[in-house]
């Protein structure tokens, strides 16, 4: 694990990583990591995961999301991973901007070419873990928790809800794609990521996994605005996730705000940032 | 003044507007206005301008500032200008991050090619207030402060300390080009765009103009970092400003915080963000 830059921020430090990823293929990933003030080799912190949404890089939450305020005050560490693998070079990689690079969707590919390189959902899972284990960073990754925007709210669900129960401790969401198997940008990403394409992605769909949810304890915290635009024209329906755990019979566990006027930009996540940092904060500690 | 977009952030609301500015010889400037909550027709706000820095636009200090949160709270709204004239179309506009395109140094130009289009003075002294009082917004322009980042620090001293007091009620800036006629950046700016060159660019020299002060009351607050590249290669020179308020016999009127272990970055303008705003709250209201 490289340092390609390091910036005090909020009494703390912000430091961007770059390593060659195994989830990847071999292709080079990079990522921030905010690191609280009061952390140390004897005072290890834990960590909370941020993964963004379509068109974006790990620099998008770190610049304009507004966790570190609160992050610094409640003693946190925040991993933004990148939003795809960068550089596979395959034809077609760049030609829209909800499928390829940016938009990795946070899942393992099973269909050729892809499933090389795009394995997000292990980078995010296992691999970034194992990498911050070995650094000398002072975390400790087995308290985690993890949020996300858009489509990397539903990569933060998902997460979530396909890891064995403690893995992350609590998973929080700013207009997450909650159900992707009635998305247009969840039904292209399956369509072009997956052998088995929609029907393989009922195994990626956060209100799906939900609606079968067994673990003891579930905490879903989802923001979403009703400016939204991308709400509004059904990609978001985070409504179905609070029918899931009714289904699932955990209807406590999932707690859906929806904001008035707002919509799907930083603006919005910005507002409410350190509103999930707080949140997270109560199972972390 | 054409609403160009709107969102809604910290209960308030981010507008960009566009219109077509006389100081900029007919060229099409943009700005964004945050208004917080609590404003309207009968309880209009006060305004505090926030003058970003080279290679910026008005989205960068409205995107990653951290000013929202506290002005929303303080009632205080927030008008970003743009950093410089777009599409003089004067040839070498573009060839240089440091002068044309994006770094307008906030003065007038007084020599041709420039002097058409690089007036940002104007617009920000007096244009961007008449065109808020013509407006619909609920903002008093009568009760305003100004800030800024680098060039745009710059850009705010020289602001205050060359309008007629009470102009602006306070000023404050982030890792200032104190002393421009003494610095790379500033020479640089002040050959190409004034007749007079450095000579005549001692009166858009922030220190030199604090030196002859004169005002009954002064309130400027400066933070810089310690480990700021710009400050350690002598473009910012923050501590002439408080060698100048003692010349002036105003050495009260400035307070300058040496930041340790903070850069040029937004990670570090975010970190002290909400304390400028709370610092001309206290006169703006």
């Amino acid at each position: 694990m490289q340092q390609v830059s390091r910036n005090k921020t909020f009494g703390g430090d912000i430091i961007k990583y770059e390593f060659v990823s195994k989830s990847l293929g071999g292709l080079t990933t990079q990522m921030n990591v905010f690191i609280p003030p009061n952390a140390s080799d004897s005072a290890k912190v834990p960590v909370l995961y941020y993964l963004a949404g379509l068109s974006s890089t790990e620099d998008n939450g770190a610049q304009k999301g507004n966790f570190f305020a609160s992050a610094a005050q409640e003693g946190i560490a925040i991993v933004f991973p990148d939003t795809s693998p960068r550089g596979a070079n395959i034809p077609g990689e760049d030609d829209a901007y909800d499928f390829g690079t940016s938009a990795g969707f946070y899942l393992n590919s099973t269909k050729a070419p892809w499933s090389e390189h795009y394995r997000m959902f292990d980078l995010v899972t296992k691999e970034i873990p194992e990498v911050l284990v070995t650094s000398s960073l002072p975390i400790d990754v087995k308290r985690a928790s993890i949020m996300g925007h858009s489509m990397g709210g539903h990569g933060a669900l998902v997460s979530y809800l396909k890891t064995a129960e403690g893995t992350y401790r609590s998973a929080s969401a700013f207009a997450p794609i909650s159900h992707p198997t009635q998305s247009p940008w969840g039904t292209k990403a399956f369509d072009g990521y997956l052998s088995g394409g929609v029907e393989e992605g009922k195994a990626w769909d956060a209100s799906l996994l939900l609606a079968k949810r067994s673990a003891k304890a579930t905490h879903i915290y989802v923001d979403c605005g009703t400016a939204d635009q991308f709400y509004q024209s059904g990609q978001i329906q985070p409504e179905r996730l609070v029918e899931a755990a009714k289904e699932a019979g955990v209807q406590d566990s999932v707690l859906l705000n929806m904001r008035e006027g707002y919509d799907h930009s930083y603006f919005f996540v910005s507002t409410f940032g350190a509103d999930h940092v707080r949140w997270h904060a109560k199972f972390l500690q």
